[in-house]
């Protein structure tokens, strides 16, 4: 990673502040760093672009709701890197107001996934008229505004530090193992003696075998697969593009093989990031 | 496909009238049929599994956009079968009130995607107001209540026979070739001597090499591949399910081999339909 000395490095996050977007970026930097937040995922990689920001973080899958397509597909548009990733669990916890208690709640609001995300806690409490809001941090927001002790809002713990609100119930999400991966894109390709994972996205020819043996290129130079996701060619119709990440370095001569060989083979590729793969969830 | 002999046959889709949903069952059954409108596409599933209606239809894929994944979870789960498909272009027009005129609109209804779609063509009428509503075919629906002369909608042409409207613009989408692909789901498996395409579910053990396991056993047999689409397990992070369509009939020694050995090397498998395939556009 690189720092810069003369100030804290810059660093972007879509959304608001409280939301795990910005919970991912304060786990994945270790150093001081100055957070700021953008309206758009397609914002932050102009942000990185144009060297507003020095990194940025975005969500790129879902362990229960699948991948976010948005962001595979920019990843694909922009020349940007994937210098790091971070896991973050999806904890929800219902807030509220200073000196309120549970007993007291009637109305909650939240995003209406985080509502369906904790929905064996809510099914407790049939009389909660639940309303649905922008995302979980702006709940958390909005609530502290109102200021009433009946109403309640379901977000991270670090939404109730920042509005100064009451955790009343703590990770009330009915999949303990939900998980979000981000991945960090910076302007450059990096290089480390520990980085291991390598993403990268392909399209191939449109006859059959053709993804097979690209595939067969890494089953024969045993290099573990870790994940395959397509997505469509926009102005080709039923062709994709396929998003691979397997395990390797980009220094090692098996895995510099396999690269020219999916580059004499593919329609399209592109090498979309080397870094260190976190230890998954 | 089964034709009851009583009357006429009850299929259905999900929204409104003058969808692209609705047009698809009117373009893949050719007899008379009765169409059932639903809320939601799990309503679709139910209303076949409970024998409320004999088929129904969905859409799966939009050659611009991607999977639609909600229809993919739900045919893992239920246990219904894919019998039949059907491809549809995504055609936009402009749609305004009876004696209205191209120069007289002021304000256009529509669902923002169709705005984005049809973005070239709008952004030649720069003084124009976008208002964004629930789908296309609702606002056809709701212009035609205003009747007023200065407010359009973009729509189907369907959309625009069922209320009344005139095409002051036809075909204004900027990609021609935008197609949705749409399954037809019925309570049984059908088998017929043309069909040749068929679809199924599998998820591998979570190690190297595993999926290439599984797509060689096709490539071996010289099975084509047509498709593969990833979506989490919800349940257990970071595995995944892989629906995969592939050419060939379920009577053929060489399928029923490849379908023998995937049925004992995946850890789960589900045969998902067998249908003939639309020659793809």
């Amino acid at each position: 990673m690189l720092v810069r000395s003369d100030s804290m490095i810059k660093v972007g996050f879509q959304g608001v502040s409280g939301s795990f977007s910005e919970e991912a970026l304060f786990n994945y930097f270790a150093n001081d760093i100055e957070t700021i937040a953008f309206h758009t995922f397609e914002d932050v990689f102009i942000g990185v672009e144009k060297g507003d920001i020095l990194y940025g973080i975005l969500p790129i899958e879902n362990s229960s709701t699948g991948a976010i397509s948005d962001v595979y597909d920019l990843l694909n548009q922009y020349n940007l890197y994937i210098v790091g990733e971070k896991y973050i669990k999806v904890r929800h916890n219902l807030l509220g107001v200073k000196n309120s208690q549970l007993s007291d709640i009637k109305e909650v609001y939240s995003h209406p996934q985080a509502f369906e995300q904790s929905k064996d806690y809510l099914n407790q409490f049939t009389n909660w008229k639940l309303i649905p809001y922008y995302n979980t941090a702006k709940s958390a927001e909005y609530i502290s505004q109102l200021n009433n002790k009946e109403i309640a809002a379901i977000g991270s713990r670090k939404a109730s530090e920042l509005y100064h609100l009451n955790l009343l119930a703590e990770n009330i999400n009915s999949n303990k193992k939900n998980t979000t991966r981000f991945v960090v894109v910076g302007s450059s390709l990096e290089i480390n003696q520990d980085f291991n994972k390598i993403s990268m996205v392909i399209s191939t020819h449109h006859k059959a075998g053709a993804l097979f043996h690209v595939l067969k290129n890494f089953a024969e130079n045993k290099l573990n697969l870790l994940k395959i996701e397509s997505r469509p060619i926009k102005h080709t119709p039923w062709e994709y593009y396929f998003y691979i990440d397997f395990e390797g370095h980009l220094e090692d001569p098996i895995v510099k093989d396999a690269i020219a060989h999916l580059e004499k083979d593919c329609t399209h590729f592109k090498l979309l990031g080397h870094y260190k793969g976190e230890l998954q969830l």
